[in-house]
C-alpha cells in the first residue's frame, strides 16, 4: 500500500496538469476571439473616422468664419478658462482652427493641433501635441503613454511662459493642475493623467458649438426686441 | 451713413447665426455617424461574446475539476490577496466557479457571480454582485454607475462580517480600501470607483490561469526530482 502512494500523487498531479493544459487551450481560444474582435472593431473606427472627416473638415472651414470661435469656446470651457491668463486669451483670439485625429491605427495614439494665423506672440502657425501610446506588456490594458509638443517659437519680449514665473502667485483658482495653458500645452511630464488633452479629445472637439454657445450670448440679447428670438 | 450701422451690425449677427446653423447641421451628421459606429461597435461585441461563451463555459466545467482553483487564483492576485482574511481564504476553498457577463446590450453593466458548494460559511449556492451603468444625461461619457449584491445568508456564528467588527484592528497592508473580501462584496457605496469589481471582470476573469500558476507551485517542486520539470 505504502509503496503506492507516490505513484497515486504523481498520477493526481499528472491529471491537474493535463486540466491545466485544457484550460489552456480554452485560454489561447479565447484570446483569438478577443484579437479578431479588436480587428474589427478597430476597421469600424477607422470606417467611421475616414466616414465623419468630410463633415469635421467642413465644420472646420465654418468655424474659421466665425469670429472668436475658439478663443469663446475655450473661455466657455470652465475647466479651460481656470487656467487661462489674460495674456494668453489675447493669443487664443489668433487661433483659426483647432484638429484632433486618432493615428492611424487608432489604438496607438492621437494628435491634437491648435492652428494660428499671424501673430504677435509667437512665429508658429500650428502647436500640435501628440500622445503616443506603447503596450507595456502582453496585457492588452497596461500602456505607457508617452506625450511630445512643439517648441513654440516666442517672438521677442512675448514668452507668455517667461512672463509666468516673473509673476507673483496667480490669483486664479487653487486646484487647478496647470499654471497657464501653456505651461499645460509645454509640459510631458505625466502624459497618462492629461485630462485637459483628453478633455480636447473627448469633449470639445466631438462638439465644441456647445461651449461656444454657452453661457450667455450678450451680442443676441441686444436683438431680442426684434422678435427674431430664435 | 450712421442710421445704416445698426442694420450691418444685424446682418452680421444673421451671418453668424447662418453659419452657426451650418455648424450644427455637420454635428448632427456627424452625431447621426458616431450613433451609426457605437451600434455597429455593440453589435461585433454581442457577437464575439456568443462565440467566446461556449469556450468560457468549457473553461468552467474544467476548472471545477481543478482542486482549490480558484482560491488560490485569488491568494495569487496580490490586491485580492491584500484584502483576504483567515477565514475567507478557507472559505474560498468552497469556491467552484466564477463567472463574468456582460448584460445583453453589453453597455449597461455586468454581472460577477461567485458559486460555492455546500460550506460551512453561508447557505448561498450563488452570492452575485451586479454593476448597472444608467446614462445621467446626454453626453454619453457621463454615467451614473449603481450596483447590488445578493444577501448573504451567513450560517449561525459564521458571519465573516460580524467577526470583522469584534476584532481589533487589522495586521494587513494599511492603503487597502476593503476590510475584507466579504466587506468589499457587501460595499455598495461607491460602484464608480469599484476596482476590485473591475479587476475580476478585466485581469482575472479574461485569463484566471495566470494568476493560478504564479508564484511557485509547492506541489511541482517536489516533483522536481523526477525530472519532469515542466
Ligand atoms: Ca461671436
Ligand atoms: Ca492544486
Ligand atoms: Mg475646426
Ligand atoms: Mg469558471
Amino acid at each position: 500500500m505504502a509503496s503506492s502512494e507516490p505513484i497515486a500523487k504523481k498520477q493526481k498531479i499528472e491529471t491537474e496538469e493535463s486540466l491545466l493544459e485544457e484550460i489552456d487551450s480554452c485560454q489561447n481560444e479565447i484570446d483569438a476571439l478577443n484579437e479578431q474582435a479588436s480587428e474589427e472593431i478597430l476597421k469600424i473606427e477607422q470606417k467611421y473616422n475616414k466616414l465623419r472627416k468630410p463633415f469635421f473638415e467642413k465644420r472646420s472651414s465654418i468655424i474659421s468664419k466665425v469670429e472668436k470661435f475658439w478663443v469663446t469656446t475655450f473661455i466657455n470651457h470652465p475647466r479651460i478658462s481656470s487656467i487661462l491668463q489674460d495674456q494668453e486669451e489675447d493669443c487664443l483670439h489668433y487661433m483659426t482652427k483647432l484638429h484632433v485625429e486618432d493615428f492611424d491605427d487608432v489604438k496607438t495614439g492621437y494628435r491634437i493641433s491648435f492652428h494660428f494665423k499671424e501673430n504677435p506672440y509667437f512665429e508658429n502657425d500650428v502647436l500640435t501635441k501628440e500622445f503616443h501610446l506603447a503596450a507595456e506588456n502582453q496585457s492588452a490594458t497596461d500602456f505607457n503613454q508617452t506625450s511630445t509638443s512643439s517648441a513654440i517659437k516666442w517672438k521677442e519680449g512675448k514668452d507668455l511662459l517667461k512672463e509666468l514665473q516673473s509673476k507673483p502667485q496667480s490669483n486664479k483658482k487653487r486646484d487647478m493642475e496647470h499654471k497657464s495653458f501653456f505651461d499645460w500645452f509645454c509640459d510631458n511630464s505625466d502624459p497618462v493623467n492629461d485630462d485637459l488633452a483628453e478633455l480636447i479629445k473627448d469633449d470639445i472637439w466631438p462638439n465644441p458649438l456647445q461651449y461656444f454657445l454657452v453661457p450667455d450670448i450678450g451680442v443676441y440679447n441686444d436683438e431680442e426686441s426684434d422678435g427674431d428670438s430664435e
